[in-house]
């Protein structure tokens, strides 16, 4: 298979356009003086449905032939790509078909339903998912769109560095999570384009470190048993997203979940914007030191903002 | 005492206009779809100091004479305007004496510190504060800033809404909350005389309701023992900002503690930033039907972003 090229993100950006938010980025004075760097924050939590998830679907769903596109869409998610496709859906008039584990957060299972897809629960293992699945499809012969593991999901996901490149110039470093690796690949097509002085560089939480692993090794090593708040980057590296980074990422580091917690505080705190715990992973690589920004330009992509504040004790305030 | 006019906030701005932020406008689609309005939040969250308060200050340091500037400025204060004089001291060059009651929040006492101010700390009460500041000027010759019953304050407080307009047009109705009076009395200003078609509406906590009663009153009737989660708005209206309220504003309405808190977390889990409790207390008005918002254009300004997050449960989240 052909791995997708910048001229791809290109068309992908053209195509949704005017469909999804060109995010705003933010800057921190005191963020810049703790790191001793200009860090300039790309706010996909400030895209529809709350995270980057929303470019990549919305590619997918418009690249759909028409004679497919009817019949529908669906995906096993319990997280932000579940919302963002179903969305996508609505905005192109076809129906959405989410397959989500029971124990997917309220906030999540909501915010699905909002957009009008059908959701269909299942068991919380993958082999459930899966089976589960099949039988939607079977059922409704709606397209499956892969979180991550999809060429125009990937294309879609690598214009936000896109944006972020053209509107604030190049970078000496850009900095992103990875989970599934969608954001990843396509970010460093993007950066190897039109920042190719720039390193990309990913952040990776410890317990969850498959990414990692495979890059040093060369090789997928799927996760077992991960386990990290932020529960964006839980699952394991896709095949086509791993054959893209090892060709166009710079480095993988890993960071501790007491360094994701202090650095969404940081950012909660400082920046006054919700972020959740997989967006702070970047940051939280700079916190310890795994990545030497000094005096660097930096961008790092806030991946969203989907947090379940039903946690946070608001009703106790009153 | 003659009252200040739009042209002393127009000379107001451009004397702060490179110190302050000229702040972002935010939309919310799901927040308009709910309220059936257009609604444009300026996010003075997003200002220095993380509220509106440092551009009053900000004016009012600038407009000391040379002589007094050098001795300092000094206040008493538990909230924002603490950290936005001792700043806005900071960025002029002159020492700032701030008088904070020994209970004041640690995240208020710690960005003071770190402007630089010196805290001399005293009783919660309003009497211990005041002569604990009588004795701060008694002994440094510092300038008193007052948080709102100040001229040059209240002109800076009116820059807010004077870009909300000029970078977003007119609007039906501009809405803010009331605590001491400085954001009302200048909003309700610049309100009259460049949005002159538009209303300003003022919200308040019903358990600090003193410009609510006063309002409707005419008279000057303080708060005795408030209470309310809003902790910006629990200071009772001053002279000045009251003469101004009583000829500019056009309505004060009250609202519940619950409803406070329902507005705060609709933004944050909708628009995926941090306002303090008192900044949602115009978007409570509007859920609880005291304003009626229906197909119009509203303007609501986010005066502030401070909430003390040690309260949040980041470390159980680990």
């Amino acid at each position: 298979m052909k791995l997708p090229e910048f001229v791809d993100i290109e068309k992908a950006h053209e195509r949704i356009g005017k469909f999804v938010h060109r995010t705003p980025v933010m800057t921190s004075t005191a963020i810049n003086q703790l790191t001793g760097s200009d860090i300039f924050f790309k706010c996909e939590n400030f895209q529809k449905v709350g995270a980057f998830k929303f470019r990549g679907a919305t590619n997918a769903v418009l690249c759909l032939e028409e004679n497919l596109a009817s019949n529908g869409v669906c995906t096993h998610s319990s997280g932000n790509h579940a919302a963002a496709l179903a969305l996508a859906a609505k905005q192109k008039g076809i129906p959405a078909y989410i397959v989500m584990p029971e124990s997917a957060p309220e906030i999540k299972k909501k915010a699905v339903e909002g957009y009008g897809a059908q959701i269909t629960f299942c068991k919380p293992t993958l082999a459930s998912r899966e089976s589960t699945l099949k039988e939607v499809v079977a059922k409704t012969g709606a397209t499956e769109i892969h979180p991550y593991n999809n060429v125009e999901v990937i294309c879609g996901q690598g214009t936000s560095a896109k944006e972020l490149v053209e509107d604030y110039g190049s970078f000496d470093l850009i900095l992103c999570p990875i989970g599934g690796g969608g954001l990843l690949s396509g970010t460093s097509i993007t950066g190897k384009a039109i920042n190719p002085k720039g390193k990309v560089i990913a952040a990776e939480p410890e317990g969850a470190d498959d990414a990692y692993r495979s890059f040093h090794a060369n090789k997928l090593i799927p996760s077992v048993d991960p386990k990290t708040i932020a529960d964006g980057l839980l699952t394991s590296v896709g095949e086509i997203n791993f054959r893209i980074i090892q060709r166009k990422t710079d480095e993988i580091v890993t960071v501790s979940e007491r360094g994701i917690v202090r650095a969404m505080r940081l950012v909660w705190e400082r920046m006054k914007i919700i972020i959740e715990p997989s967006s702070a992973v970047p940051l939280a690589a700079i916190l310890e030191n795994k990545v030497n920004v000094s005096g660097k330009r930096v961008g790092i992509i806030l991946s969203g903002g989907n947090v379940d504040l039903g946690k946070l004790p608001f009703e106790e305030l009153i």
